[in-house]
């Protein structure tokens, strides 16, 4: 094992992994019999697979620039520590939903975990149409779990600022947020790109439209301000795991303490994004349709499944006290009925958050830097503008008017109402 | 110097200074000439006047223990480290309104600073019905100053959040705050006290009170997640020291990155309680009319100077960026005015912060444990009460109802609306 850093090849890789025991107890067998791969595909790491005698791992490593844009963006390797620390605290909450962690070297960057097999990303999934049963109430209950445990309504504030004050060194990624998210779809930023010439006249007119880039703003303000929780930071479907039965949430390396909403909006603005590319992976007309709506039971399925368990927790908070501060239980103990009550103020604040947040994850996969597979992979412009159009059109009205839908019922019905059409240029 | 911390005592601490470089400088001439006097009537520490021959100093020295519930609520010294720092900062940005710093030793949790006189606490002159003419101008300024360049609205998000950990550690004194302002006065807390009987109907309802506590929750979250800001955390008109001409802020040692809005509202809130006692410190009918209306006066010129130096510091920044984050100015060229549109929107929503947390401080002074002098030194508990439930009948406004007063002029208004008379019992 060196003890500075170098960025692993195929082979420095088997090198490595025998000085680490947690990893040869996992594989099994000895370096002549292993086999490694590197498959990432993501914009800050290396990814490898190894498979062993006995068992395969993964070996995520960082690289100290952010890969998608080259060496120019240079990144410091502590978001391997972010990510493992992360990690390591979903565990604490949702254990069966994130990998096992084996090994952690941070002088390396490099993390060691449990080989996901035969999940695929879901993401993937969903382009293909396949139906996940449990996933929306894995991930519903992931995100309740691992958001309330964090957070004010569950822990003493002094220990959650000791772990927030951990995170708040994670500010490359949030630089990351902050700048591709929040402020490059609304401005002309040499990283955007979006499907041309059909969607140059939106992409115009959003960076001219007053009241949308108020909106993003003050969102970007709640990103870098509200302390809620430790979310994930970038859970979009892109980062879960699936098979028929199974679901893993991966890759917290954005991991920190902000707005409880950024993550549930992140994940339901994916899933309406795979909502508005389904027609273009239709080999005949109307094949995706019964599909489509099972995404959008997803979507109500996502935020009632969070709302459940959010619940449940709060309501198994003892007035007697497990120390945590905000709203405590013994305060609303009277008059009867006051702890519910509070209880849906809080959950009419985290969803109002969420509608936000998910109108600006839509927009900057559309018009910023990152796009996403199940849009990109639509060969014909006309239709992947279309398709991507409506999603814009969706996220506008999420944006600017904040009370379009009170409910998850709400946002189905606007989502089931919006058109899509080949749109004329500006 | 000793290497572990003791208590100092007027003797110990003529031996302390003299080993105190720059404390013997500010003093001149030896020990002998120098005179000592302790003068802490806080809750938290002890202070000390030291004159010497040429100047004088104020020595402040923490203790392990909350002074006014003595050694069985123990308390960290760290909390002089805290006030070192925030005195560092507040200076930064507004070096005339706090007093100089000479020495700190964090062993000692001990701050020698600069002595000044003949400044008076500014509750004791608004007590006395003495008018300082500037007083409105410099806390608004001050308030201005130090919440907007340590904010997102300046510094880029890295250089805040690297701040903003080192005060994630000042948990102690936020949790005095959660616990006396957001939350004992809505619940049967041992430490409470009112004037009583008068009082005891409004304290039972106040407890009793859904959409109050509710709201006070709300508030409480937002102080526990709303990292905006360092804060000064305790910024009544105990915390302000003035002479005709001159103000300064002491006593920052609850610093912390929380909402603007809880510094402005607890300066606001001083300020409406100090109206509120008026008659009763009228040694004629009618005599502090024209007082009381100068006080609401300095009420509409703290929050006008303040949003008028924000706004100023917001249109200073440049579109060729000085690196904030939060509202880029870059982002903010276009549409026209699309800047000052964003300026009003963040106004608005620190005023409203205000107007609720405002609220909060005058009811904890009147229903929590610490009172304030306005209202303590009326020795007849009948008018006392009612100047106190007219303070309570505002707050209860403010807090259930944030609409009540869109500006300062209808908060005003609102106040003026207001009526005291003696309250029967409940």
């Amino acid at each position: 094992m060196t003890s500075t850093y170098v960025a692993q090849t195929v082979d420095s890789l088997l090198h490595y992994l025998e000085t680490v025991p947690a990893a040869v107890r996992q594989l099994g067998g000895k370096r002549e019999d292993w086999r490694v791969r590197e498959v990432g595909d993501g914009n800050l790491n290396l990814v490898f697979i190894v498979h062993g005698a006995d068992r395969s791992l993964v070996v995520k490593q960082a690289l100290p620039y952010l890969r998608c844009v080259g060496e120019s963006w240079p990144l410091t390797l502590d978001r391997a520590w972010f990510e493992y620390e992360a990690l390591v605290e979903q565990a604490r909450h949702s254990p069966a939903r994130v990998p096992a962690v084996y090994h952690f070297d941070r002088i390396m960057g490099l993390v060691v975990m449990e080989y996901l097999t035969p999940h695929i990303i879901l993401r993937k999934g969903l382009i293909r149409g396949v139906v996940y049963p449990l996933m929306a109430r894995h991930i519903g209950e992931f995100m309740a779990e691992t958001l309330f445990k964090t957070s004010d309504f569950y822990l003493p504030a002094a220990r959650k600022k000791e772990h927030m004050a951990l995170f708040c060194r994670n500010t490359q990624l949030c630089k990351i947020t902050e700048d591709l998210v929040f402020t490059d779809p609304y401005r002309q930023a040499p990283l955007n790109r979006h499907t041309t010439p059909q969607l140059d006249g939106v992409a115009r007119s959003f960076q001219n439209d007053g009241p949308l880039k108020v909106a993003a703003q003050e969102l970007k303000y709640a990103f870098l301000t509200h302390a809620e929780a430790m979310i994930h930071g970038d859970l979009h479907t892109g980062s879960v795991m699936v098979t028929e039965s199974e679901t893993r949430v991966i890759d917290p390396e954005f991991a920190f303490y902000g707005p409880m909403g950024f993550d549930i909006g992140a994940f339901i603005a994916n899933l309406l994004l795979a909502w508005c590319a389904q027609p273009a992976h239709a080999s005949r007309q109307g094949e995706r349709e019964e599909y489509r709506r099972w995404i959008l039971d997803q979507t109500e399925a996502v935020w009632s499944v969070f709302r459940e368990r959010f619940s449940a927790l709060w309501r198994n908070r003892t007035a007697d006290g497990d120390g945590s501060d905000a709203f405590p239980p013994e305060l609303l103990k009277s008059p009867a009925g006051l702890a519910e009550e509070a209880l849906q103020a809080v959950l009419s604040h985290i969803w109002q958050d969420t509608i936000g947040f998910a109108g600006l994850k839509m927009v900057r996969r559309i018009l910023g830097l990152a796009h996403v597979e199940d849009l990109e992979s639509i060969p014909n412009p006309e239709i992947r503008a279309a398709c991507e159009l409506q999603a814009l059109m969706l996220a506008h009205r999420m944006l600017t008017d904040r009370t379009c839908c009170p409910t998850v019922k709400a946002l189905r019905e606007m989502v089931e109402d919006s058109e899509a059409k080949i749109p004329g240029r500006d």
